[in-house]
């Protein structure tokens, strides 16, 4: 049983059309939740569900499942489910969701021409906004379909143009009914790009996820005074960005400390920053900071947030700025399940395929699906650990090899 | 002879209308080059510029003259100009730019008014995008009037969108034909907040400035790497906003070292930050910063950029990434010409005005027009000093003042 390089590469090559940047380096797209891009990638993942025959539903979220029961499989047992994610964050790669959601398509029809029956139904699963770049926090879509957050709210959350998801779906004609349980799911399986060289350093070409790391998003609001940066003489200043700095290099300070001292998977970063008014000859008054923890383990990601507040206190003190932190998302780590695991590293024993026991320092779907049924994940290579980024690679010979282990594993636990 | 400070007042209250921030504490506006709020400015200004007889012009950068010869004058004789800007920063206050454009047609009416007689033409000047918030780098309209740039390298010049200045203001219908030449003004006075506490400290209502302050803008490029925040290990980032975060703080440094130093108005200012991709959880790849560089002397704003120079050297070296500095912008401190300084001091006796001499560390569109003819500077005081805010205020009591002193020194100039 070998899954199709090919078809797979053309899937994959098809869907980065959708959002493309012919204009920069490398493999680009830009695809947020409920855009024309959006609508392209969707579209053209609903019509190859459904070449290949399966059933589809998406839900109110707009969830899309692709519903396969194999001639031989009892329909009412509960299906295993896998996939991944179309949706990018800005200036994104090629991999990071399509390898996983058209893998998991290419594992049924791989099984579908095999001679292989398989007990239970699969579904394949595209969830709704896993990188979090237009609504809410990431990984949207599981948070509904594992009951941790409702239709209602997920529904009502709004990008920063007041546009709601409802609204933002309704236009791509993908708000659909009802909410997909993933707790109705007997197993789940994810494929997914590494997003670092621990594969590539091994040699090895399906990373088997151990844990994947908790991730906490702070909002640091720093508030000083804006004045005309002319006339305002330097110590009569109170700069919001000259304050947001420091606390920028003393979350970087933390984070090396706690990697040196604790936990060598720590890491805390600032993603973004928005000033007001943000203009050359004006004092920036206020600063927006997006900060990112995570680590596997729950005490190290404590003590960076512990590190931040800190930092905040020091900093207004010194310098008289104004400054809140607001935690609107706390996942904490989450462990794969052994069989899901076992299942894996069967499978790449039995396609041939060298593994690697891995932690995950990226947040997934998968951490989500844990929490209501057994959930597993593997990790294709990416290239110098290149990703969220249009250099983002796997060689398609690696994207077909982490294919079939996966194929194999979902053979496995559908009762193959 | 008085200015009548209802009519003044009036004329600022209605001016603040476009663009008001109905939503903000203080009285802010925001009023960009070529905007509907610019064009509901402007044309108030030449209605009321219309209303008190004077003959309009604009030109072709959008740059707006009222001409008024006094029944008495000679025509032929080079005119006296007096002036300012309409335009704001994002969220600027209702003083900066309209209280020297409206104090100016307030000399004016009061000079039309009054028995005094006068030998020379008085122009009342609106420049185009004095804050350099939209088009450029600011001073657009009187770099075009004293010849420091052309025509129609202005009109060329395109905003973040890529809309030319001259489809924004034909777009508004202040795309005129030629260009005003301040070469041709036998003098050039204008009124302007002081955007700092220096007339507060003294009790004093009007400011002669001495000298503006040089101004350099920088654009500083940061180039790192974009990458996973999640599953990028610390030791393996080039992360552009720490990187660009040791840059804004060591300016900072540097400049404090200077005032302490070697010249106490030197002042060194990070305005804006833009970040790539800007998103929580990925390690920003680029920053740009916008620095602005000023001093009354010149070689301590040298000692700033080549501070800001050795900063990036280290920073580069320390931290792997590549940055690019360019100086689009660069004036040198220019004085003011003595006949305008002792006019606009003997004004201030004449009208019993308490006046103090002292520099301007914030850039006007005087210091262009000071390199073409004999140019003045009147400053009023500015609440607390704060400017390029919805806070800025100046009492009405002190507008009045202070419009009275430039009306009589503009008298004084013109030849009464």
């Amino acid at each position: 049983m070998q899954v199709s390089g090919e078809r797979l590469r053309s899937d994959i090559e098809a869907n980065a059309e959708c959002g493309v940047l012919p204009d920069v380096e490398g493999h680009g797209r830009t695809v947020l939740t409920g855009t024309t891009e959006n609508k392209q990638a969707r579209d053209r993942f609903v019509r190859r569900l459904e070449d290949a025959g399966l059933e589809v539903r998406v839900d109110a979220v707009g969830n899309i499942v692709g519903r396969w029961v194999s001639p031989n499989a009892d329909p009412s047992l509960a299906p295993v489910a896998i996939g991944s994610h179309l949706d990018s964050v800005p200036s994104g790669g090629i991999f990071d969701g399509p390898l996983g959601t058209y893998g998991a398509l290419e594992a049924v029809r791989t099984l579908q021409e095999s001679s292989i029956s398989v007990e239970r139904p699969i579904h394949v699963v595209c969830f709704t906004e896993e990188e979090g770049q237009r609504f809410g926090n990431g990984l949207l879509g599981s948070l509904v379909a594992t009951g941790r957050m409702s239709v209602e709210e997920a529904v009502a959350l709004e990008d920063g143009s007041g546009t709601s998801l409802e609204t933002a779906l309704e236009q791509i004609g993908y708000h659909g009914k009802g909410r997909i349980d993933a707790a109705e799911w007997d197993a789940w399986l994810e494929l997914h790009v590494e997003q670092g060289t621990r594969l590539e350093e091994a040699g090895a070409i399906a990373g088997v996820v151990t844990s994947i790391s908790g991730i906490t998003h702070c909002y640091v609001d720093v508030t000083g005074e804006a004045d005309h940066a002319g006339s305002t003489p330097m110590g009569d200043r109170t700069d919001a960005l000259a304050a947001a700095s420091e606390l920028i290099l003393d979350l970087e300070s933390a984070a090396n400390r706690i990697v040196s001292a604790e936990s060598a998977s720590a890491v805390g970063t600032v993603g973004k920053v928005e000033a007001s008014p943000n203009a050359t000859n004006v004092i920036p008054g206020t600063i927006r900071l997006g900060v990112d923890i995570r680590d596997v383990d729950a005490d190290s990601m404590d003590a960076l947030v512990a590190a931040l507040e800190e930092s905040v206190q020091r900093v207004e003190t010194d310098r008289g700025v104004d400054i809140s932190i607001t935690q609107p998302y706390d996942i904490p780590p989450e462990p794969m399940a052994e069989r899901c695991r076992e299942a894996l590293l069967e499978a790449g024993a039995a396609t041939g395929t060298e593994t690697l026991s891995l932690h995950s320092g990226a947040a997934h779907d998968t951490m989500n699906v844990a929490r209501v049924t057994d959930a597993g994940l593997l990790f294709a290579p990416s290239r110098d650990g290149i990703s969220h980024n249009p250099r983002e690679w796997t060689d398609w010979d690696d994207c077909a090899s982490a294919a079939n282990v996966i194929t194999a594993a979902v053979a496995k636990l559908a009762g193959a």
